[in-house]
């Protein structure tokens, strides 16, 4: 008879809880009576095609029968739920996998088993927002040793998709976070694919930035393509710029990052782990890690920088892959544009050799595409630069890329806000400094990335003389209230822009 | 105008989230879009009079209309909203004090001063369960030095209400966790009040046990008193037997302890810090902690045993609080009832010189009674069990209990539970394991404690010959359906009480 007490049908209740998924349940419904299910409690809810474990949130309102139990949007998409479908709540199975984890708080290292399990149970979902914190905190302070780093990166690769390119050298680039309107990528994979080598790029869209380079490339051309149009776009132009969020690349990591953000923790271990999986996973055999490193940037210190560079190299020695990593100066946002249509502006400039062209974001450009082409074999050692110089000047990449656009789905002409408003210097003198931060959360009130046209165009650089009454930066909004609303923002923060008398 | 963008209606949703207050806000209501929330950001909501904050749950179906957010039960709780009051959301102020989590994260020692920060912020509801769960792992595995659980308990204290007694020696005991039954409180604090000794004993009601203290001591008589009726109690009679919860003594414990239970890590440093600070809070001069040791118990070895108690006795120096600790037999329940009205028995029994009464019960309350009465210097060393002993045998601990209860409000007859079934023995032999875990569980399931007369009632110990068919432990619950999922629930574990052809 015991069966029968565990069956409620579902109701899809339109909240959005993010990954964790969350079942609600009326307290005096004969499930929680029976089971003894209280609010935070894990249950696993079966169907008849799957199977999900969820957190309980109790409700004391009528607004569920006694006969329904609610569902998150994440529990709803995993269980690929019908309305009213019946489901059977039951105690999960006891989750093992917490046990490694423990194991590592009281200093037992994971092993490639141990790794293996805990980075099964994440992706499936069996890990709480408690038991995720719990994993991410004992992972940081430098306490993976690089066995362990090697060990998780490998189990993130195992437990997602994974792209084969029928070719012996395949390319990639990653930056490690955090500098406005550092958009290379459709530049440097223009020069190298121009170049006749593959470079098959997929990018994310922003999580907490104001653009993400998907974003950016969307106002360029359509990026959600599937894994066979991906294929057909690589093999036809050498390369691709398309949205990773198509094919499940490293889907632990998207789990984690979340947790890591919330907990402002950078674990380097992690971080490794995080950006090698998604290249490994993504079938690079070699690749680029761009490190900005800057006090308002992700990478605050030089000996940070060196010690993450040094983890990347080896844990890709120990996968097969071939890392190499690049200092860059993270002080200062890079190009004018910040926000997707924004930055496309200036991608465009670039590419098409317009005289007004940012030049920081042409020489960030030609830099990682120099050492791409010599780590892919067009160029001898310290000859790349020159190369992709060559091939930005010829007009090639400018071709190279608009023939990516077309097989992609066909080149679009991004959009400018409507409203606009230009921020100027109230008093004369240098520019001595420039929060990276707060120029970022600026283009996010402004209304990106969700609205493409907002964001910032920021026409100051480090070192430079100004006037008073001269425009430091231009906001762009798509509508009043935004632009209003980071404006109110601005005059509580004034400091994202600092003017010195004496330049340093 | 920016003020205005910023203001909703609050809605009650009667969802129970735990202790993290929750609000439920539609993704394109104009506050979402002009302040950037998304799903797990945390919000600062104020109204007239409070603020709290929460972390948003984004609605994405039409049960909130585009001026309302809808609030979890404890946000509801603590802004003290009405429907419909207009609230403002904004980005909360930065949480310095998870600086100092992430600190001890990379190896900075805990100080008196970020420890109460720490604290301090927990308690306002300042961190989610996110960052609870990277402070509780942060604190696992024996990272903290006795200078920082010091810190730790202090700033704990300090955090909430503390009672105050007007006498040079006050008394209190502890048992750390987990073992059925064992409900010696109510018979310790008679005893020692009736040598004329103070003990003003607050207790907690389950968690997730079958019965707290609170909740078998209620079907005796009120506990829900308030800190005057304690005073008052206390005055008259030299002790109390109340529910905790009438008074905040340490709040921060409370909260820690729900995310501890999910990681299952019981942080050395944490518990004696949650122990401590409960009763320094309290008001206690010298305090007495039974230990119960066994497999199936909460401290599964003698050596955790001890280290345990040196920690509890040398925080206890640093504060000022005299601790003495003893250890027990954690292998089995102690007394016969398991559950609130089912343990009241058991305890009236001892009180009443009952022939039948539970023997190993009599012996730990004796125990205890008989070390707290040397504590307070009503009797020599090794004199207070003979002691304890006279006064239980005398009548006037019975006296003393029935005056405590008249104090409270009046005592109580506990009830009997409607429905029962006897669980026999499936084969004769000697009783060689009970698992603990197993037996608080089935006590649960039939439906303690929420219904006060369900749970066990246990008739055999360990090594015990029984004859097959005989009586094991009797079920008792107030509803057929919980009897029979307790049964059902049986059937899948036989492993709760072992029968072998030999002793050991």
């Amino acid at each position: 008879m015991s069966k029968n007490y565990n069956f409620l049908y579902l109701r899809r209740l339109g909240i959005d809880t993010h990954q964790e998924p969350v079942v609600y349940m009326r307290q005096d419904c004969h499930v929680c009576r029976a089971e003894g299910f209280d609010a935070q409690t894990r249950v696993r809810v079966t169907t008849d095609t799957n199977s999900v474990i969820a957190t309980v949130h109790k409700v004391t309102s009528d607004f569920l029968s006694h006969e329904e139990a609610g569902l998150s949007e994440a529990a709803w998409a995993l269980l690929n739920a019908q309305e009213g479908q019946k489901a059977l709540f039951a105690h999960p199975a006891p989750n093992d996998s917490l046990s490694y984890v423990r194991g590592k708080i009281y200093g037992r290292p994971f092993t490639t088993e141990t790794a293996a399990a805990i980075i099964n149970d994440i992706t499936q979902g069996r890990y709480s927002d408690i038991h995720l914190a719990a994993f991410v905190t004992a992972c940081s302070g430098s306490r993976l040793v690089n066995g362990e780093i090697t060990a998780l990166t490998e189990a993130m690769v195992n437990v997602g998709d994974r792209l084969h390119w029928d070719k012996p050298l395949v390319l990639d680039k990653h930056c490690v976070g955090g500098l406005p309107g550092n958009r290379t990528t459709p530049i440097v994979v223009s020069i190298v694919t121009a170049a006749g080598l593959t470079m098959p790029k997929t990018s994310s869209r922003a999580i907490t930035s104001p653009a993400g380079t998907a974003d950016t490339m969307e106002t360029l051309a359509p990026v959600d393509l599937s894994l066979e149009q991906i294929r057909q776009v690589v093999q036809d132009e050498g390369g691709c710029i398309a949205w990773g969020g198509a094919v499940s690349l490293s889907p632990a990591d998207d789990i984690l990052i979340r947790v890591e953000k919330a907990l402002d923790l950078d674990s380097e271990g992690q971080l490794v782990a995080s950006v090698l999986s998604k290249k490994i996973a993504a079938g690079a055999t070699h690749t680029l890690i761009d490190i900005p490193v800057g006090a308002t940037a992700k990478i605050r210190s030089q000996e940070y920088a060196e010690e993450l560079a040094s983890q990347l190299v080896l844990t890709g020695q120990h996968l097969g892959l071939t890392v190499k990593t690049v200092f860059s100066d993270g002080n200062q946002p890079v190009g004018r544009g910040i926000g997707p249509a924004l930055e496309a502006h200036d991608i465009l400039q670039v590419l098409q050799r317009k005289p007004q062209a940012p030049t920081d974001l042409i020489d960030r450009s030609l830099t990682l595409s120099g050492h791409l082409l010599e780590m892919g074999g067009a160029a001898k050692t310290g000859e790349g630069y020159r190369l992709a110089k060559t091939i930005l000047e010829s007009g090639k990449a400018w071709a190279k890329f608009q023939a990516i656009c077309k097989a992609q789905g066909g080149i679009r002409t991004p959009g400018k806000a409507p409203y606009t408003y230009d921020v100027k210097a109230l008093n004369s003198g240098y520019i001595t400094y420039i929060n990276n931060r707060l120029i970022a959360k600026l283009a996010k009130l402004a209304g990106a990335p969700a609205a493409a046209t907002a964001g910032l165009y920021f026409l100051v650089k480090l070192g430079q003389k100004i006037d008073k009454g001269s425009i430091l930066f231009t906001l762009h909004a798509e509508s009043k209230g935004e632009l209003h609303y980071a404006l109110e923002f601005l005059k509580t923060h004034p400091d994202a822009v600092r003017i010195e008398d004496e330049a340093i």
